[in-house]
Formats: structure tokens, sequence, C-alpha cells
């Protein structure tokens, strides 16, 4: 069985974001040897959509190494970066239903070391709940706005502030929320400039998102960015 | 082709609101014949998505009795109601782009002599240009929100004014607004209270509508309600 | 955790329709939170798609406070308003199966202080079972019809009756039906003049919609309505 | 060219309905083809979705043999089947838009020698259209519903009278009508007992599902049964 | 609760079908009512689609009363009509996992005392099986066929049967077969002549419509047929 | 403009199969440079999906370098391969309709040297078109079988030929035939074993796929293929 | 209920490949009935997509007889072919979460006498993972593909290995991975030449084409292939 | 029909972005007023997807300030910002066919007076033709990646190169393509971590993302951001 798992362990040397591990679909015995792979290796390994039911099937020795969190579903598997910096990073969420999600994209950045700033129920259907914090939005360089229902809350952010703003559609709702399909399409035909869009209940990857963002800001992507030439031998 | 054609000439008897006639999907000798029955039997007559082209191909007698407006695509077949009072409805969207649908609404209201308030291209991307005339929606009975695109205004206003709101998505945008079915069902799942949705590009639904609504307040039905008793009796 | 929760205190001034609590997705931790701040602010809430086991586990000081009703999945956190009046506002179902959000609708009429006119199973396949009731739907100012399946009976009763008729389809039904798509777009389509839609399921809504006709009909929204300065003065 | 296509001249001996020409998406080259097929094999042949533009494009003594209709787009090539006896079969249509496609079930009929009763314009938002002829439709074999939009009449239809009753849902309507798919998907799952469908605008599939009625009614399937053992063998 | 149900006693005088109870998505309140109703009217009642649950739920004398079948998962309440003459209707299927839905269809028509002509197991992938038994099938005024996945074998024996072919798609499959919706769409579109449809897992459906097909048969609906004058004044 | 192309050249080197132009969405100045590509490296290229249109506008001197066949609407640039051997690939089609999908196969298999044996309208509404020609399909190493509408023609030959089937589905049909989405469907969810499909219309993708078969099958793509060393070598 | 099932015996005589049983929809009584059939005539039998309840619900002695597999969900029921010579067939997966559907063609393969080479988690997200193995791929005669999430590993295999490709989507994902209908619409949709494709999660049905693309490799199906003449007798 | 438009002037000042004006579904008309409007507040203009009809329709004067290009069907009305500094943004395309939608983006990142670089047809079937060039973009800061039928590239790209990737799905392709939607999908449900995607065709908010991210790294927004307390003003 070990050799149905294959870990990308150049990733964060091409990307600047490591591999993470996405537990939900894969067997006790495909998670185990995941992380005996991270250990072989000497990495840490962030764990997403993680079940509760699934942490308790690893291995005694294995669960202890892992911090988690419940609401997220998330894991850190070894130690995680040490957070620098003020946050240019904000996480906002129409609803409180929508905080697990929010959550997701928090840990991912955490398990980075990047700080972000936390905003929940803010929802269009209050709208004053949303303007009495611009100015606490507008200097932030990235924006992860979680909805799910309508999707109206990332249009009304990217008209309102000027980073990048990352709609991150959510399952929550009914009927024809239709598990987020129509907050994901009413964000992709959003009447605002230059909102970008991901998954829906994507937490994990509107973060990496954000930190390509990050990272390609500083330095043109020096440090995290792999030479070109090196990887392209790799490839061959 | 006589035969093809039977208006429901009860209609403004029984609901309150005349019946229309839908021209797009109908041949000119339909378009001709159905005239002809409102002519017999002394009524005036809406006429809905009625193409240039349609209008063009009636006969010349006809044709001289319709009141066209190439924007809304409607006509006026035969003298309108006239308006009294102030107006209790607004009629307001997202777009410039969504002034045909607006137009087919507020000429609907006016067939029946029903002024209404228009405001257009006040979409959420640019949130002041709605918030500056708040005070002017706040009164009115019934608001009429078209918008097409992402469908995130209706529950904008939805959440400030008090009044009813009917959504009215249009076909307005491209790839993933796929002909307004998104800006359909972000208003369907909107997270504001009692937003109510008809179909899209059916700014005549919003005014008959809005009619029931404008019908249903001042004496509970009385004048426009038929004696259900009657009816009842004319169904067997 | 608490910060998870932002209620919308303003809202029954601006909309005059209080917030209400959408149970479903959320945790025990964020019901209870909510229901905190409801206690704190001195108001009665409304919690809507609550499951008896998210009744279950709520603390037990805050269940007491809780009337709850099975089959509408609706719960009254403190007191309601008193009903006065005859009802103006009538819920019926095609089927008994589509009781449960009929109730849901009766329910959140009834916490406000509405009254309502409630019948079931007059379905079209027997079109008897409605037409010996217009009498009594005829004077009603709303019409609230809840219907899974085929979704005929919203345009039935929109061809019969001048109220504001308002469609509330359901996802009873199986195979083609889709969870309440097919009675959804069936009303949306329909060849009655008029006829308002809300989301599959959504009865909170549709009676939200019906307070929105009723205080709109008395006094063009004055007691109910919120200063639009005032308010608008809130958004900045 | 010839050899793209191949009749099947022993359909009628199987299944006691003739082969048809389905000709819209088939070239000049084609069309000709096969009639000249029918020439020699002495049948008459029907053809359907014929555009006046294929008509025009056939060669003048080919032309000369289609008795055409337009509003249905029908064509009958060679002689047809005396009518007999008094009809069985009604075709009705919700509104005069779908007289297109009832009149392409009604041509099928006549092709193969049979009446039918026709009705226009009785959908179910002026109810008393229909109720008031169900002394006509209840002592039909065979009621073939042609509705666009809602497709709310042939459910009602179905509830009231005993015969076989057929759907056929047209692309009348526009927004969420979708072409005919909701008045499809909303006769599929009616709430009346026993409706049967086929495709959208398919009056031609109606028309063949009503004479396979008749056929099964009179004796059995003698007559226009072929035997079984035969074809059999054939098949072999 | 006892005025959630309401039977449609007069059904079988109007339709010549009677009215059935649609069990799942009813509580057993709902049930218990339903079928006090019957008991009160002196009427026997199909049940279908009803859960082992369900019917484990209900009072011992009403549970006593019910002839269930779990395969079908129909029941029968009271007595049945008493079987005569040979079959004229036959219900066959493409696999063996389409037993239940064509068993639903059996029990329908057996309820009403109509014999069968079984078969199973006859799909296309062998199509040996259904070409062996073409003598049994071409004398059936019905032929029910109960195909899921990719819905072929309608179409097969819709072009070597005469009789009325009704098609019940079914929810067997995975991935695309998508619930049953390819199946359906593949009978809908089929290239065969006068196939007709009903929703999918709907055997319930399809015995009524091959009941109307036998009603109107033998003497053009006279002793099943209500009188529509009749019927027209209670409408009223 | 110029630089809007980069042929791939390699791609015969590596697959067996040589690059081919999709011309329907290309500009006049893309297709002259492309062509102007093949000219200097010296390649024949195959065009498919080429409007008459857009032949008529390329320059003359190009135009007279294409043979083009419009059923197909596919154009050869350059000299053919010449073809070998007896056919081990055959096309065939359900109807006459669907012809010109069948020949972008043929043209496409033919350009590249490959006979191919070919059949039209033998579809399954009348089955013995396809048993009497059984001893001919059987023998083949592949059968592309070009089928819209209800797509059930490639489930019964892969129920009966041995070989690679290959589903065409095309957009022949209307309704719910939805543009081939229901013959694609039909034909993915097929109860026979080991059918594979492609796109719809792709009459080009199922003959590269017949060719990597007869590649395969020869002698385990020594002579095609590329040495996958090399290749990964090029790729860095 | 033995009935209810029919084996397809002369499968493996007309096709190449033997009848399985899709046990997934089918009860104890049917699987059992089916493999006293399998008893009776003395074959060996696959079973696919059996859970693991299904198994244990079987009599002792027929469970004893089944040789399970639980991450393909696969049995083989009787003794299985003895494998012979060296790989032709590969099956690769983007991830380690698409394993079960890998292994169930690997399975299928198995049952039938072929080994086939495998490789696990080298989807394009870490592109070297694919390219260090091209070597190893570019021999083969086929290579299934599985990958569910965006489907694009067939797509970049189907542009460097000239084999026949075979992508199976599988419904690994969640959003907008809609149970795998967005890998099998991107497979369908590829840029690259001859890429086939088979229903979401059908490993069975990829290792059936494999093993048609190996009959027709060999000698044109000769042995495998049944005499055409002598079916069609059959057939009749 | 001057009040028909309201621009957006303060949006520069909010977003860093000016107001654009989306032609397709404007009128002539409304064309006009939207550039008067422009030219008394001393505004240039970028106007997209103004096809060339709508251009000649413009009046002489209006139409000689409009530099257009008909490939990006993009119009400059007045002087565009000077361009300064190298490259930081890359825009790539899978096939010569998503030219026009790139240009869409190259044109108003030049409005806006941003440099970038070009890329054409290196979509992965031929994966060298982007390996080759993986130096060129690794610097990159934000790479938009444009790509129709299987939207593969855009994965690809993401898990070789650092920046920002965002994909813009375009309508290119046929049959499951379905007019972009599944690129779209594809892009939404990568396994790359990070991509970013935008609504079908849409190159020009793609442009706009760029945009954001390049104001977001060089200082926090402080040049481009306005004062949101400023803003939170204005919006009361």
């Amino acid at each position: 069985m070990t050799d149905d798992v294959r870990l990308d362990l150049s990733r964060h040397r091409r990307l600047g974001i490591a591999e993470a591990i996405l537990a939900e679909p894969k067997s006790t015995a495909q998670l185990t040897t995941a992380l005996e792979h991270a250990t072989v290796n000497d990495r840490s390994m962030l764990l997403t959509r993680l079940s509760p039911d699934q942490l308790a099937s690893l291995p005694d020795a294995t669960r202890g190494l892992i911090e988690y969190d419940e609401l997220s579903r998330t894991g850190f598997f070894g130690p995680v970066v040490a957070p620098t910096g003020s946050p240019r990073v904000a996480v906002i969420t129409a609803g409180t239903s929508d905080r697990a999600v929010a959550s997701e994209a928090e840990r991912t950045l955490a398990f980075a070391g990047h700080h972000c700033l936390s905003m929940s129920d803010i929802g269009v259907a209050g709208l004053w709940r949303l303007t009495e914090r611009l100015d606490e939005l507008s200097p932030m360089a990235v924006v992860v706005v979680v909805a799910g229902m309508d999707g109206a809350l990332p249009t009304v952010v990217a008209g309102l502030v000027p980073g990048v703003i990352i709609a991150v559609p959510t399952s929550v709702g009914y009927g024809v929320a239709r598990d987020g399909e129509t907050a994901l399409r009413s964000s992709l035909a959003s009447c605002a400039p230059g909102l970008v869009v991901v998954n829906i209940d994507n937490g994990y990857g509107a973060a990496c998102a954000a930190m390509r963002v990050l990272n390609s800001g500083s330095s043109a992507g020096s440090s995290a960015t792999m030479s070109a030439s090196d990887e392209r031998g790799r490839l061959g």
C-alpha cells in the first residue's frame, strides 16, 4: 500500500507553498503512509478536511503529533512556521455558518506563519456591519471573503476595498443555494472589477492564493521561487 | 385561424389585472386575430415582447392603433388608464443595460394607470449610487429591482428598504451569467428576508405583482376582486 | 467563539421584520452565543430549521425558554407578539406532505402576531378541492401557496384569486422533481400574471414577504419604516 | 450519396406506424434520395420539421408531389389514408403559440387517416376556458395536451379526463422556461395519475403514441401487428 | 392534524383510477389519518413508496390491515379487485436491479384487478434475451419497459412491438446515470416512434397509464368515465 | 500575429498522430499563418471544422492547395498517405443525419492512409438493418458508432461485436437531445462492457483513437512511438 | 425470485469478455440467485461494487467461494484465468484517493488473466512525478488514467504517450468537482488527440475496453470472436 | 435617456481601477451618453466587448476619439497611461483561438500603463511548448492563463510557477466544452494550490485582478487606496 503515496516534496521550492494532505477521501492506511513519508523526509504537514473519525482511527503515536482543530477540520503534523509582522490578509464571513470554511483558510495561513485579521457575520442583509469596519479592511493586501447562499458579499467588498479580493463560496444554504453553486456563480459573474474565485468551501485554496500574492509582492518571487532552469532540468 | 385565439376577457374582473398578449412567439395572423377580438369586445390591450419586425408586419390599420415603445418592446393597443396620485412603486436597475426590462415593467404599470419612480445604474459595484437615494426608496410600497450578472442588488436593497421587494433577474451578462440564471438563483437564495422573485427578463410579471400589492393594500381587493361565488359558478 | 455572531438588531426598525436565526448550519456553541446576544439585548428570537437534535444539545436553561414545534422545526425564544384582527394571509398546500413547509410560514407569521387561514391537500389532481374554497381565498391580501412535484397549484390559484400570490416550491417528490427544482421553475415560468416565488422550502421567506405586503398596505410603511436618512447616517 | 439512406420499409407491418422523414437535419441531397426510395417502393411519406427553405431547395418535380403545411412544417408526399369514423383523439393547446406543435400532431394523425378534435388557447390562467369544454374531452380515447412555459395544463387535464393523456411540452416561453425543459419536467413530476410524456415539441411522437393506443384498443394489435415469429426470423 | 388530509374520493368516478397514498414524505400521523379517512369512507387504498420503518411505525390495528410487499414497497389496505381475463399488459426490465420499480407497476395493476406478464433481465447488452421472447410481447396492448443506466431497452422494444410502449427510467446506475436522468432523457429522445415516458422510478404512474389505455380501448371510457357535465357542476 | 501559432511538429513522432488544425474558432489570419508554418516545415496538414466561408476567405494560392470536402467540413493541405491493406476500422451511423460527423472520422483516417468500412442509417428503430450486417462488423478491430438523439446504437453494437467500440454522440436531434448531451450520457452509462466515448460530434477524435488502437496492435508502438527517454530530454 | 436473473452466458463467446455482476443495486436474494446460476453453468464470475455488508449478508457457503478485495470492492467467484506474458496495460492514478477505482480496473484485468503495470499519485500538480516515468508508459498498448477533481492528467498523458489512453474520471473531490462530472467533461473536451473516456468511477469498463484493444491487436478478433452468422441465427 | 447612465467616477480613487464600459448589451444611445459623461468629467474610458457594428453606429466625432482593436473588441476613448518598467504580468494562451480573450486582458493592462509578457499556443497537448519557456514565466508576479476546452493548462502552470496564477476559461471548443463551462469547472477543481479563476472569456476581469496584485505588492494600497473613513462618509 505504501506505493499509493508519492509526496511532492519539491513543491515548496517550486511554488513557495508546501504540499498539504487532503484527508477526506483517504483511508487510514493511506493517511498513515503519507505521514510516515513526511516523517522520513523531516517535513511538517498540513492536513485538511480531516474528520474527527479519521483522526481517531490513526495510530496513537501518529495522532499524538497532530494539533487538531475541529471547526476547520485541519491538523498540523509537526511544528509550524512562527508568525511575524502585522496581518496583511483579512478573512471575513457573511454569516456565522461560514466560519468553518473561513477557519480552514486561517489555519492554512497560520501553518505557514501568516497572521490574519478575522471578521464574522457581516453579510449584506445588515450592511452597516460591513461599512463600519471598512477602515480595517482597506489597507489589507488580500481580503478573503467567505460567503454562501446568494454570494453577494464578495461583490460588495470588491466594490469598496482595493486589495486582492478572493471569494470563497460556501455550501451553506438550501434549495437553490445548491451546495454553494449559486454563491460560486454569483461571484464569478460579479459586476465588481477583478474579483477572483476559488472552489466551493475551499478555504485552503484561498489561503494558498493569498500566499502567492504575499510572495509576489515582497521581492518578485525571489526566495520562494525555484530556479526555473533547475526545475526544467528536473522535469526531464 | 381565428379559433386559435381565445381571450380571457374576465381576467380583470377576477384578478384586477387585464390579459396581455405575449407577442414574441405568435405569427402575424395570430396577433391580428387577437387584436380583432379585442376590438370586437371593446378592450384596450397591452402587447409585450413585440419586435419591430412583428409590428411592421401588421396591417396598416392595426399598426396605427398601437402606441409602440422600442426599448421595452411594448405596444398599447387602444386607450390607457389615466394615471392618478403619486408613485407607490419604484423600478430601479443595477446597470444601464437592464433598462429594457425595467421599461417593460414601467410600461405595464403605465398602461394600468400607475405612475412609478424610476432609477438606473445604481449597482453595488459603486454602492454610493444606491445609498444616496435611500430616502426616495424607503416610502415605496413596492420596489422592483432589475439586475443581471451577479444579481446582488436585490439582496442589498431588501436589507435596506421595508417595502415589498421584487427581483427581476435579467439576461444581461455573459459566461456564467448564463442568460440570467445566476442572477435568478442569487436572488432566490438571498440572505435578506422576504425578497420575492419573478422569471428572468419578466418586467411584465413584476409589474403585475406590484399591482396585486397595490390592489390588496387599498381595500382588501374589494373593487378589483370578483365575487368568488360568482366565478365558481362560471367555472362550472 | 463569541465573535462569530453579530445580530442585526436594527433590522426590525429598518424593515419591519426582526432578524431570525437559521439554525441548521450552526453549531451548538454558535446557537448558544446567538441566544445569549438576544437575551442581553432583550429580544425575542425566531429560530428556523432547528432540528430536534440541535434543540436537545442546547443547555437546559436555554432550551427551557424555547417553545418548539417539530413539524415546522421552528422555535420561539421569548414572548411573541399577540395576534390581532382577522386573517389577511392564507397558507395553503397542494399535498399533505407540504405541511412542514407551510407550518414554517404559519409559525413565522404567528411569531410576529399575524393570524392566518390554513388549508391543506387541495392540489390540482382533484380540482374540486380548490374550487369549493375559492370564496375563502378571494378576500385575502396574500395567499402563500406551498407545492412540490409539478408545482401546478400556484399557477392555478394565481389565475383565480386577486391577492398577492407567493409560491413556495417544496422538495417533496422524487425523480425529476429534483428536490423542488421543477416546482420552482414551473412557478417562475407561470402563465398566470404576477405570481412571485421564493426559494425551495422557504416558508420563512414567504411569510416575511407577506408581512412586507401587510406593512406596505396599511399606511405606506410609516410605523415599520426606519427614517432612511437616519439609516443612511448609520451606514456611514 | 444514395447509400446514406436506408428506409425502414417494414415498420408499418411491425408497428402499425409508417416511417416518417425527420427533414430538419438533412441536406437536400439526402432528402431527395429518401423520396426517390419512397417512389421506387411505392410508398407515401410524411415529412416533419421541413422548413420552407428546404422545401424550396428540392427539385421541382419532387416538390410538386408534396402537400405542404407551413404552420406545422409538415409535408405529405403521395396520397394519404382516407379518414373514417368520428374522432377518438383530441389535440388541445394551452396557448395560441403552441399551435405549431399541435398541428404537427394533427397532420401526423391526418396522414394516417385519423380525424381529431382540436381546441386552442385553453390554458389554466383562465380555467373556465377548459372547464366549459370538459364534456367534449371526456369521451376521447386520447387527449394530446400541448403546453409550454409552466406546463400546468396537462396535469389539470389528467385530473379531470379519463382517457390516455399525452403531454407534449413545447419550447414556447423564455427565461426559466428553458426551451421547454420546465414544461417537460413539470409534466413528468405530475401529481395526476398516469400522465405520459414525449419529447419537447414532439407533436409527431404524440400522434404516433395515440395511434398505438387506437391500434391496441380495437382488436389487440391483430391487423397492424406483424407476426413476431416472422419478424424474429427477419432479425436473424 | 386531521385537517392535513383530504382524500380525492371522486377520482375513480372521474378517471377510472382510484387515489393512492404516496407514503414516503408523510409522517406516521399523516398516514394514520389518511387510512382512517379511507376506513370511514369504506375504501380500499394502495400505498406506494412505503418503507418498512414507516409500516412498523403504524398502530398495530392499522398495520394488520395492510398486505405489504417489501421489494415494491407497496401496501394494500383493504380488499383488492379480483383479476379477470388474460394479461394485456407486460412489465419487463432491462436488469435484475430494475425489479423493484417493475414490481411497483405490477402491484398497482394487481390492486386494480389486472393480471400482467412479467419478464426480467432482458437488457440489450445480450440482445437475444429480448428477441427470443418477442412472440409473447407483440400481442400486448401495453408494454411497460423498466430500465436504468443507458435506457436503451425502451427504444429497442418500441421498434419491434406494436403496442403502447411506456418507458419507466430507473435510478439504477452510477456516475453519469445520475439517478435515472440519463435513462429518462434517452427514452424521451428516442428514435422509435410513439414511445411515451413517465417519471424516474414511477412504476405506479406507468401502471396508471396502462389502465387508461385498457379503459379507453374497451368501450371508450363509458363505465369508468364520469359524466363530464356532472363533474363540471361539481367543480362549480 | 505570426506569434499566435506554434505547431506541435513533434506530435507524430511522439504519438503516431500528426497535429491537425481545428479551423472553426480561428480567424483567416490565424489559419493562413498556421498553413505557412506547415509549408515551411514541409508538412501536410488536416483541417477540421473548416466552413465554406472560411475556405473562401483564404488567399487563392493557399486555397488551391486544399482538397476540401463539404459534408465533413475537412480539408487536406498537401499530399496524404497512400492507403494500404484492407479496412480494419468500420464507421457506422444510426441515421442519415449523422453522416457529417461520420465523414469527419473517415476523412481523418483517409488522411493518415487508413481505409475504412462505411455503413449508414442502421439505427435501432429498425433493428434488422443492423443485424443483417453483423458479419461485416465482427472482424473489425475498431467500430466507430456515430449516433445522436437517444444514443442507443453504440450500446447495442457493443453487445454484439467484439472489437473496440468507440461511440461518437452527435448533436442531431431536438428538445431533450440537447445538442448531443443525451446521446453522450447514454453511451457513457451503457450496460454493454467496454464501450468508450469521445466528445459530441468529434469524428476526428474517434479516428485518432482508432489509429492508436491500430498502432498499438501491430507491434506495440514501435515505429510510431517516440523514444520516451528522448522526449523526456526534450521536455526539459 | 429466481426468474429475476438471466445471465448472458454467451457474452464471452460473442465479445471476448465474460459477463460480470454489478452487485451494488442488487438484493442478497438476487445476488444469491445469480451465483447459483453461475454454479449451475460452471462459470466463474466477477462481482463489482460489492460492499462488505453485501458480502456479509450472503450465505456462508457462497461467501466462502468469493475472493474479496475491499479497496476495489470486487469479488472473484470461482477460479480466475492464469496470467501470462508481460504487462501491456498500465493503470495510473492522479492521486492516492483514486486508488479504489484503479484497483477495480486492475482486478478486472487480473480476473481475465492480464497483468498490468500500476502507478499511483502522479498528478500534474507535481509534473515531475509523471515525466520521470514516461519510459515505462510509452511501450504500453493501453494506459488507463484514473483521475478526479480537474481531470487534467489524462490530457497530459495523451499528449506524451502513443498507446490507447482511456480516461476514468473519479468522484474524488468536492464542490465543483460534482462527483466526477468535471473530470469527465474535462477529459471529453481534451485538446489531446484520441483520448477516450468511460463513465465516472468505472474502472471495470476501462478494463473491458483495454481487453477489447488487446483482443483486437493480436489476431483481429479471431479466437475471442463469435461467428457473426452464428450469432445472427441465434438472435432470430 | 441621459438618466440611464451613472458613471462610478470615484472607482479609481476607491479601488485603484477605473470604471470601464461593457459595451455589448448597450444601445448606441446609451454608449453615446456614457462617453459624453466621460468627456464632461474629463476621463479616459476603456470600452470592452465593443463590436465593429456598435463602433460604426456611433457618431463620427465620438468614433474618431476611439482607438479600436478588433481582435480584443476593445476601444480606448481618450489618452492612456504611459507604460513604465519591465513586465510583471504574463498573459499566455493554450491555443491560438484563445488569443481574442488574451488580448482583452493585455489591452486592459495597457490602458492602465502596464506592459505584459505575451505567449500563445502553448497548450498541454504538446507540453514542451510550455516547459521550454518556464524561465520566462517564473519571475512574474502574475500569470494570466487563458484556456478553453479541457482547461488543463492553468493547473499545469500553477504546479510549476510560483506567482499568482489567474485562470481565464474561454468559450473556445464544442460539445461538452459547453461555451467554457468545462474549462471553468476544471480550473476551479484544480489539484494545484492557490489557482484563482474569473468568469468565462473575462480577460478584462483577469487584468483587473492582476492590477490589484500589483497595487497591493508595491506599498499596501497606499496611493491607489481611498481613505476608507472618507468613503464611509460618502456611503452615508
